[in-house]
């Protein structure tokens, strides 16, 4: 858990969080009609913070590997999401509670039940003396600790077998809940006037991507490997969403499919440019275990030794880590799949990165006869030996009419080895027997004139195959939180002892960049605020004015709070020498330039070409502001 | 209608679509599965043509005029869209046809049949002698031409009685339809695990604005006027979607809700910066009757006389318009409403600008009683006299307990005029009667202990108004056909005579900037790909590169087709030297020199700062490829 600010402050979640609603980084939708558990709305600094978020990260993968970018739609037609499984499997665990109908989650509920009889124990045994201490008896407590460690491996009658088995009951009634019930997290509607056209919103983004395969395909001019990717928002009905903006029912996603050939151990033609980068790799169960000092490895070797299973695969990990090293956020890991980030929730998964092998394309290619594959010119054209089983069409669907679908179906799925028996049957015979399901009594005889069974061989120039998919997944939200808790610590208040709250965006995801503050209200400062307004502007820098009558102190506090990382003072002294000091929000320390000093300045650290460490050294420190310098 | 291309060439529909989805700009969603109509995905070209669009919106309107961002959700709870009016009002009227089971909108319905009708007519009368020709009364074509001219205004009841009267006829089934019913256009669904939830998608961003207005108003540190500004997508549910991208059931939307004080004319502080740009203004019977080359009006003058409601609409008028001038869109026009686009499906309104007057802000605060309102301290404290009418609580409510709410709100709706009636009657029977619906015989007595009515003057320090919202709405997706349609050309290929299609988006918006083409697959022009590739990408330059094995000319015209407006081409001699030759997509002319020229002239072509004819008078004309020069 992390319970310290960036600066080794004790962290106070619901003081970040005020502040977080104060400055309107978000707020509850619809808070005026009582709020919507799950739905968060965005406000002026919260948007330009995911802005900037979905920027860079457009620039890091899309750009830089040349992805395919794609907006899909988030309505999609129920057959799409029956086909890839989510109608019947994409479901949650729910309880109702017979007294007051709460509907709770189900591994939630026993999660939590079994965590408080454990922290009641603990406290039985130590010198914590609350109300509901218990003491357990060592042997329950190992198994409780065993169920907590696999609580996501359960389904509804496990669970429902678990609040059974110990008398689990809902702290808010008193009662144990009903048993458990599947709920699918899809939000359905209907697409069209008519009420039988059944749709959902869309639980991924990745289905949208498979379906336009064939045509990513050519665009890409049949070149693979390569990867398509989309961000946008996406859908899952959570039964009782909790935990502020970590668990949400509308969310953006940034998804990246990458298309690769399933042979040839999945090589990645870049792998060799991240090979020595170091990541901590943490397998569920040390991670379970609560051991997370453990060594980093070089994702070269960890590919080597088996760790992370291939090229690609680990090629994704390694430029994840990357842009989780420029963006500064802390406490990363990463088995083989997820990448979390550690929250004062725990450790909280914001990139899965999956191999989801060619199950979708393989099941939606299937269901509606699209070639969902990718034809490879063979250099060396190859010959195939194999026994080939070959119906008469002609006599052979006069002969068995409505049913001959299904026996052409059977015959075609023998196996080499069931043909190979078949084939001196049937010249010896003259026919076989074939069993097919729902024909007659389940076997039909078809005879010679109507099959040929024999070996033969053919030379192939091309190779088909589906590709398998590899699926890094970003949850920008939850990125986007982690970046607050990250980021968050607090200073004593200069004259009082209310703690003021900072947040430390690096420059290149900060909302804003600069603040302008005029010493006051005067109207001489009004021309220069204006003209450096436009100053910044116009070198793609985004500034914000202060010119309310708080004090300098409070307007720079306010925009702390902001994660505003430059600060302007405009005093007279500006306005006599055109000189400007520039603040550093962490530091709060200031220098004093000329302007196209101060621009140069501002320009190098938002970009990241320097640090405030840098300016420092170049530039005169300024200790106070000149207000009562008249204007000559 | 446009009927020609950019470069007066006949310009057909068809062959653009099928460019357009073959390049990927656009395709049916789930096509594979069949197609949903009105849902279309975005591909690689399409998409980030969207984004370069939303960018440069997100500079002309939200930073530049310092706009307050925000991000709601799409998912958004029924009573909310009740209290909007959505739930009750946003319908459309359609029609079932008993035959086939076909549902048809009524007003497109009755529209297409009278025109077709219309049309027959026209073909009788004159040369043209198709099947269905039927000549009309002249009585008729004029009632007929009424009716399409306010097709519009027609309730659904009054649909019905058209088609009834004029005996409309479904064309493909040949029986009339059933009477029109009112159709929701929201999509419905669930949210959360009860069925009761019943939350609809938002058919605009408006309302999560509204709702926030409050904290926007104390994030803006209680400054008026401001604006807030959310880009997002909504999603209408249409009856029968056709025209391709321009009617669809999920689209991406920019709004503006601008917040202005009632009184006072809604000025405008930054009107004198427009007030000399220059529109074409016609009012909806101008443009019905075809007269579309009516004169352009300063906004100045068009506010001072009327014609624009206000100078804070007339500003928006006025910015749309720059907007639209910077993005080479062609054939503008707006009423006080609507920008609307002239398109091959005729005029289409892009940009809505309304007055949404103080309706939406003061429906949210009475159903919910948040203080939707501004608060304005008076510079001179004005002193109001009026009746005052004052409860004694302490025994209202014991002597009309349940009936107790009901009364005082009858009391207190009482008008100044009423008052001034019953105040002597008070005084003089100790007593009066209120009507009061509900309660008793809807007569209830009030004595003078329970009730003081009295004239009172006193101080007001601030005034309290709930302000005006002007809106400018931008369908992103149909400015975006617009784009298309206005910047296609073709021209003819250089040895056959197949016609080659070209689309000169300028630089700012082009999805790439810079094709990057080898003139063969040789080894050495590979460094020199890569290193000019990075080159661009650190000036902010997006590139593609083609060294695919198609003739230079046939890759060249693939990216006249994806509206790439630069090609760098590299040869031997760039192999030996470093030069470069740089093409203008849109005269195929092409200039010769060395990195760091090419590299500036690109940049400034990006950047708007210079056109093609000022690069083509500064650097050395190329003719050809010297694609036999040696390797040095």
């Amino acid at each position: 858990m992390a319970t310290t600010t960036l600066k080794g402050q004790p962290f106070d979640r619901p003081i970040l969080d005020s502040m977080l609603r104060r400055r309107m980084f978000y707020t509850p939708s619809f808070e005026i009609y009582g709020g919507t558990a799950g739905l968060y709305d965005y406000g002026p600094p919260g948007c330009a913070l995911q802005a900037n978020i979905v920027d860079l990260w457009r620039k890091h993968f899309v750009l830089e590997e040349d992805m395919l970018e794609v907006d899909c739609t988030s309505l999609t037609p129920a057959e799409i999401l029956k086909t890839s499984g989510h109608v019947d499997k994409f479901a949650d665990w729910m309880c109702k509670d017979p007294k007051n109908g709460e509907i709770i989650r189900a591994d939630h509920f026993v999660e939590e039940v079994l965590e408080a009889r454990l922290k009641g124990d603990k406290e039985a045994r130590g010198k914590g003396k609350a109300a509901e201490a218990l003491k357990l008896d060592d042997a329950v407590v190992k198994e409780y600790e065993e169920i907590l460690a696999k609580i996501d491996n359960y389904n509804g009658e496990e669970l429902g077998e678990l609040i059974k088995k110990f008398e689990l009951k809902n702290p808010t009634t008193g009662v144990e809940p009903l048993p458990p019930v599947a709920f699918n997290l899809m939000f359905q509607t209907t697409i069209g006037p008519s009420s039988k056209a059944l749709g959902y919103l869309r639980p991924e983004t990745a289905q949208g991507q498979f379906l336009n395969f064939a045509k990513l395909l050519e665009f890409n001019q049949q070149q693979m490997p390569f990867a398509s990717a989309s961000i946008g928002k996406s859908f899952r009905n959570e039964i009782s969403p909790r935990a502020g903006l970590l668990r949400v029912r509308e969310f953006l996603m940034a998804e990246i499919e990458h298309y690769v050939d399933p042979e040839g151990g999945k090589k990645h033609s870049r792998f060799h440019e991240v090979q020595d980068v170091e990541l901590v790799l943490l397998n569920r169960h040390t991670q379970l275990a609560g051991q997370t000092n453990v060594e980093k490895v070089a994702i070269g070797k960890a590919v080597a030794d088996g760790t992370v299973d291939n090229e690609t695969l680990g090629y994704f990990l390694a430029r994840i880590q990357l842009q989780h090293m420029a963006n500064e956020m802390a406490h990363y890991a990463a088995d083989c799949w997820d990448a979390e980030l550690q929250t004062s929730y725990g450790w909280i998964e914001c990139v899965g990165c999956a191999d989801r092998s060619a199950y979708d394309l393989t099941v939606h290619a299937q269901k509606t006869g699209a070639p969902l594959m990718v034809r490879q010119k063979l250099e060396t054209p190859i010959s195939i030996t194999e026994w080939v089983a070959e119906l008469n069409k002609k006599l052979f669907g006069p002969q068995f009419k409505k049913d001959g679908k299904a026996v052409q179906t059977a015959i075609e799925a023998l196996s080499q080895e069931q043909r190979e028996t078949l084939a001196p049957i049937l010249s010896r015979d003259g026919k076989i027997t074939v069993e097919v399901e729902g024909v007659s009594n389940g076997k039909v005889e078809v005879s010679k004139d109507l099959l040929v069974i024999e070996k033969r061989t053919r030379v192939e120039n091309t190779r088909e195959y589906t590709p398998n998919v590899i699926e890094p997944s970003f949850g920008i939200g939850r990125i986007l939180y982690c970046l607050f808790e990250h980021n968050y610590w607090t200073r004593a208040s200069d004259g009082g002892d209310e703690a003021r709250c900072v947040l430390s965006f690096p420059p290149t995801i900060a909302p804003t960049k600069v603040l302008l503050v005029p010493l006051s209200g005067h109207e001489s400062f009004k021309p220069l605020l204006k003209y450096m307004s436009l100053k910044l502007r116009s070198l793609g820098v985004s500034s914000r004015i202060d010119d309310s009558s708080a004090s300098i102190g409070k307007r720079y506090s306010r925009n702390d709070e902001l994660g505003t990382p430059l600060g302007i003072t405009i005093d007279f002294q500006s306005v006599n020498d055109k000189t400007y000091t520039l603040r550093d929000r962490d530091s709060t320390k200031q220098v004093r330039a000329d302007e196209e000093t101060i621009l140069a300045a501002i320009k190098s650290l938002v970009e990241g070409a320097k640090v405030w460490a840098d300016i420092e050294k170049e530039l005169p420190a300024f200790e106070g502001q000149e207000a009562d310098l008249p204007v000559r």
